[in-house]
């Protein structure tokens, strides 16, 4: 039976990852860390066999632990810090529960010398404010850090290579472009834009939405698809190798608003607040998949109205 | 007076660049801080009045309290792991204790909101395997980095950008490439050459030197130099800039032992242990000064044959 170690287990990432799994029909094992307690039910699957364990992933002795006891193939890295505001407000924080939290995973199974395939998930905020010209990014642009948290994810994947070339271990790494999909906290820009627009909707409440700056572009790419890219990397990815996982299409902050709004059918207007405009903001970022695509035939299958109908759905059904 | 503070103040080069400011015949004060005590004198300055205070760089609130209370305007930061070889066996250690201990004084200095000027050492070693063909190398050149010191290296460097640029704090920033001089430590190569070269010729020993990998080409750069050129970024640097520290020119690590034999008048049989091989190790790293040189300039003033020849004597007097 397949083990599978999930960390930053709590996120809505590894809760799309089990089901995954289990639309595989297939029994896998699965262990789940996390500091924060998970939100959703990760026992109710027939073939996806679940444990959660809370523990803090800087106490690298309890980390070493659950790793020897479990010995799992696959490690899915999930852990991070990964708001960029929280990092401009709290480096050192997001520095040590990204990068060092990250080194004492690849630290103990290189001490173990287990034989595990890692995924170190990155971000698209590695690739830093780029020129037009180079977009969309694909994985040889060259990387221009500049928030904290993007420069955590830089040494992270800095630092898998050291392992996989100065060690020998097996890690395959990815910069994952923005998440979207039902179940994402509503810290996260379009699902708290998604939230409000239901509230609005179904309160009537006033159609004022206070934001940052909507005219960014970003490629957003269903967590469906993200999860399923996971696994088809564990899978037939090539160790030491980082893969864009992106849709392709850029869109703008502003323009995801019009189609949630145009979904629940009301009239929004946007009020900019400049205190929520970040140092250094990147422009625009949008992946190039054509690596993914020709190495293990990975495209998304959500749209991007796909994803926003679902979203918007998530929300009416889970707020008061 | 001017206010420096020196972290990693124990190793050799603190005590060349306090010699450095006493040559300058004005009055300075100087805080170093270390985990380790210096073996040399530092109180017998005339016009460089210094206090050493034993801590670890790793404890954030002592570095903190020394950095509220003396208010330095320059913060010369040398503490690191610096070893290659060291960082392989222990590349968790070595990471805390190079980005890490960076990272926590970058944050005071910003949480202070401090006026004060850091130069950040950083390393050759960050450039990695590099072609023939771009040698010598830029500042501009692609950062490969091969090794876990050197990955910390550059986790190092891009903190300081985002520091300069998202909170604008007041770095600049090297690649310093090897350091040679005297009172230079025998863990370091050409140190522990020259050291082995002089007993021999001191004792009669026998006349066969065990070693690496001697063909390597390095960058060798006398230490005196590189203070001066500390101590001229200090006054002339721009804010947020990497400059490279170097000679040059390239030498192999044959070429050196041949250079301090004959200036010993002895000769010597080399015999290549391989376990002393390290993984991934940079086959050749040779510098361009050319940026350093315009913009504050600086160019060695040691030949190579001074500074072997300096570390020799050094070695003669200081073995028993």
């Amino acid at each position: 039976m397949e083990k599978y170690l999930i960390t930053g287990f709590s996120g809505f990432v590894s809760k799309h990852f089990l089901e995954f799994l289990e639309s595989l029909n297939t029994n896998v094992a699965v262990i789940g860390i996390d500091i924060n307690l998970p939100e959703f039910d990760y026992v109710h699957y027939k073939y996806v066999r679940c444990s959660f364990i809370k523990i803090d992933l800087l106490d690298k002795n309890q980390v070493d632990n659950i790793i020897y006891i479990f010995q799992p193939a696959y490690i899915l890295h999930l852990a991070s810090f990964s708001s960029v505001a929280y990092s401009w407000k709290n480096p050192i924080a997001s520095f040590s529960n990204n990068t060092n939290i990250f080194l004492n995973l690849l630290e103990q199974i290189r001490s173990l010398n287990l034989s595990c395939r890692i995924i170190s998930v990155g971000s698209s905020e590695e690739y830093g404010n780029v020129d037009e010209k180079d977009i969309p990014l694909t994985e040889d642009q060259i990387l221009k850090p500049v928030s904290p948290y993007a420069v955590a994810r830089v040494s992270q994947e800095m630092l898998s290579r050291i392992y996989v070339e100065g060690y020998g271990l097996d890690v395959v790494l990815t910069r994952s472009f923005n998440h979207i999909g039902p179940g994402q906290r509503d810290i996260f820009v379009i699902s708290s834009f998604a939230k409000q627009l239901v509230e609005i909707k179904k309160y009537n409440k006033p159609v004022e939405l206070t934001t940052g700056n909507l005219s960014i572009i970003r490629d957003f790419v269903d967590v469906r698809d993200v999860v399923r890219a996971y696994y088809l990397l564990f899978k037939a990815g090539r160790k030491g190798e980082v893969y864009n996982i992106c849709s392709g299409n850029g869109v703008s902050l502003e323009m995801i608003i019009k189609k949630m709004a145009a979904l629940l059918e009301i009239e929004v207007i946007t009020k900019v607040d400049t205190e929520r405009i970040r140092p250094n903001d990147n422009k625009i970022i949008i992946g190039d998949s054509s690596k993914i695509k020709a190495e293990i035939d990975w495209i998304p299958t959500y749209t991007l109205e796909d994803s926003l109908r679902d979203i918007i759905n998530y929300w009416y059904t889970t707020i008061a």
